[in-house]
């Protein structure tokens, strides 16, 4: 299936998420991870599309999201460094692009090392909080706990 | 803001739907009218990509659909047969064709005017019901007091 780069912008458009989770993790000095990711979520009756999607980004995982759904999911930086650089060459049109773009602030951020320290942490958690689609009362938390830290 | 056709198909994909609603309607001979209609929801926040998307096919009202979501929405039939002539020459990429071929199904049929008749309403009602956008436990009455017409 051969799918265009006009097309994967439409289908991102409705259907894309770019997410910021923040997660404890005893093992990192902030005793936060950051761990952003843009997925896609189908029903399994499209699961070759995802594996095409997977296809045309050279990146990700398509692994079971929750009952028959099914998502296609890009983790690593320099993946998400490369679908950053596509969105800005095939620009979305919806308002999604604004959680696109405090998304790939937070990308560059963690480029920057700034994940790993606790005014750099706190800036992502900032800015997460901000995402629609990452909107979770415990940002709050982690937001003051940090802020407790500098 | 200028729309390309894969984007379009892209965004159908995600977003679209085609969708063919059956109504009591006593002035129709058949007592029901088929309202076939392929429509968009967005948030109000997008409501100039609905215009964009009503420019590019030359067809369409935007209108309120629920609280802050707005719609372009697609009902007169020759702009439903240009729509559909759309996605002939640029096919949908999920399983949304087959809902896609179904929708086309019932407007082939209604420009035959089979719509009008107990028997091709009957048969439209039928497509219908095989529909995931259609569902609705109504359609399973309307085919059955059809049936009983014939």
């Amino acid at each position: 299936m051969d799918l265009s780069a006009d097309w994967i912008v439409g289908f991102t458009d409705g259907e894309g998420c770019f997410y910021v989770g923040i997660y404890r993790h005893p093992e990192m000095k902030t005793g936060w991870q950051v761990l952003p990711e843009f997925r896609i979520v189908q029903h399994e009756k499209d699961i070759r599309l995802l594996y095409a999607i997977k296809r045309f980004f050279r990146c990700g995982k398509v692994r079971k999201n929750h009952e028959q759904r099914y998502e296609v999911c890009i983790r690593k930086l320099d993946c998400l460094k490369a679908v950053i650089g596509f969105f800005r060459r095939h620009p979305l049109k919806t308002s999604k692009r604004f959680e696109f773009e405090k998304f790939a602030d937070v990308v560059r951020m963690m480029q920057e090392g700034r994940h790993l320290t606790p005014d750099g942490l706190r800036k992502i958690a900032g800015i997460a909080r901000r995402m629609n689609t990452s909107h979770h009362p415990r940002l709050e938390d982690i937001y003051k706990e940090l802020g407790k830290k500098i």
